[in-house]
């Protein structure tokens, strides 16, 4: 179990475990790879009934739930940060504002076979997986008591990944987290003052530019950002603008996916298969600000290991310039 | 050289290389640890001329600048982040701010000798390490390009220290990092709705809760936060408000001396010595906040790869109650 606990200060959520399931100091210290083997792989096929039961998947007609046939299938998490049962309980101690850690957190399971990598996927695989990430976002959505649903991807040791088998996560949140609130009030601010969508005006300055896209096709474009916070980061946007992606069709879909397969490819050989990070960045539920806020994707390559200095004073460093970063994903770069 | 970048949404500086001084994927591939190596290593007593001129030192009487006989010296970074000729040259490109990545980067060695732990340091050395932050904090206030003087310690290779020889870094900034910004106004906005130091009430809430507190002395206080960002994080705070950390007198940092000593010494033996970063949280140069900001420092071990997604996600789980931490800290965990 854990709490969900307010800095009063930076105005920040996070969940805390309880006392009762907190790690003690030599968890910390002895790393299990065992999930890593494919031998013993609850995410492969064969193995369903290692997981909880699916709440949703793709697979082929006449296969039975939770048995082989599935292309992707999405179970709650094993060991979940937050719990999907209960009340808030919203509470005040002190200085503090608490709840219960009340969310639903769920693995995407994205592939049957072991080992096999996401830049490796069809078109169409990676589009069924971009299929169930609406789905569940939709389904979780008619819960009133989450305002958010994060959904990223995690992908080597280094970017946090403690299974082998590739997945994604999924979780529904009672409140939007800062990141996301310091996004969409400095896009809000953007739009009163200009009366245009600043991301919008962004992709317009990347296209004047050029040098740091990277590619595009009908409906999304792909670019290092003019000012990332990770060394070789990059965005997806839609090049429509649109607040959320729930509503993707067949056909912008599979312009996703295909983007998101290059993308992912392009990294993978640049970078000598790195540890990365996606995540999509997307509108609270029910919130009022569609004109300003554009959802998109960033995927951040994990390459050095200054995450947590940084994260802790604030002073980020780049070490290759974006255009740089951008000739390099183009195929361009001085080898 | 490198250039400071304005991100227009999030309203966070970020520092980026130009596209001369961009480091290439292969430079991420090798892991270089020739750095590490005592027999080379330019931080060593007696290899004072292999770094640049020192700018303070704490020396034998009698002996030279740049030669053996110091306790701790300071010297510019050979490496900067930030180059210290120059105007700051602020611009606008389209959407963006950007400026020169002008500021000061400097480099504290703590100890003349090689593999000596911050933990075995007596009192005095440490107090020693602390008079030059006082030093150069004040001797980099007086250039009227700076708004920040950032104080920080990355210990072992997950923490990102990419030198073994233990040293302290100085970075001057021309502006406020955002983190300062958020907890400047956090703290301000209660001080307006309660007159009071948020600070000071959270140290109050400590000692009637007390199970949080790790240990005290008559000046300072150190305990697990309430709702920290990294598991067995701890913050060391004056008991005395105080805005900055410059005007300590010889008592007091002793008795920081005493007290950062005593926690990184537990640190070290309840975590089996982890990988840390602490950073000095102090108020800009000439700020108006002197009533509602309190300095302090934050001790973060690295214990899990997670640093990075939960940066990009701002979703922060921590594994170990602060109750729990602070129990192992106390060496009263069960073992």
């Amino acid at each position: 179990m854990s709490e969900l606990r307010r800095d009063p200060i930076a105005d920040r959520w996070v969940v805390v475990k309880t006392k009762e399931d907190s790690l003690a100091p030599q968890d910390y210290l002895q790393e299990d790879h065992s999930s890593h083997q494919a031998a013993i792989c609850q995410f492969c096929e064969g193995r369903e009934n290692q997981t909880p039961q699916e709440v949703d998947v793709i697979r082929a007609e006449g296969t039975s739930a939770n048995t082989p046939g599935w292309m992707t299938r999405v179970v709650p998490n094993k060991f979940p940060a937050l719990t999907i049962e209960g009340d808030i309980g919203k509470r005040g101690i002190g200085l503090y504002d608490i709840s219960n850690g009340i969310g639903a957190h769920e693995v995407l399971i994205e592939t049957p076979e072991h080992g096999k990598n996401f830049a490796e996927y069809s078109v169409e695989e990676i589009s069924n997986v971009l299929r169930l990430y609406q789905r569940r976002a939709l389904s979780l959505a008619k819960d009133k008591r989450f305002k958010y649903i994060m959904i990223f991807k995690n992908y080597g040791e280094s970017a946090g990944a403690s299974v082998e088998h590739e997945h994604s996560q999924i979780i529904a949140l009672p409140m939007v987290p800062r990141y996301v609130i310091d996004e969409l009030e400095g896009a809000k601010a953007y739009f009163q003052y200009r009366g245009r969508c600043v991301y919008c005006d962004m992709i317009q300055q990347e296209y004047e530019d050029k040098n740091r896209i990277v590619t595009e096709n009908e409906h999304f474009i792909a670019f290092c950002p003019y000012v990332p916070r990770y060394t070789f980061e990059s965005w997806i946007f839609p090049k429509e603008h649109e607040s959320v992606f729930y509503s993707l069709q067949d056909e912008e879909r599979l312009a996703l996916a295909q983007i998101l397969k290059d993308m992912l490819s392009r990294l993978k050989t640049c970078l000598a298969d790195p540890s990365y990070n996606f995540y999509l960045h997307i509108a609270p539920l029910n919130h009022g600000n569609q004109e300003s806020y554009h959802w998109h994707i960033e995927i951040v390559p994990q390459l050095t290991r200054e995450a947590g200095f940084e994260w802790g004073t604030g002073f980020y460093v780049i070490h290759t310039s974006p255009d740089v970063a951008a000739e390099y994903l183009r195929g361009e770069g001085k080898g």
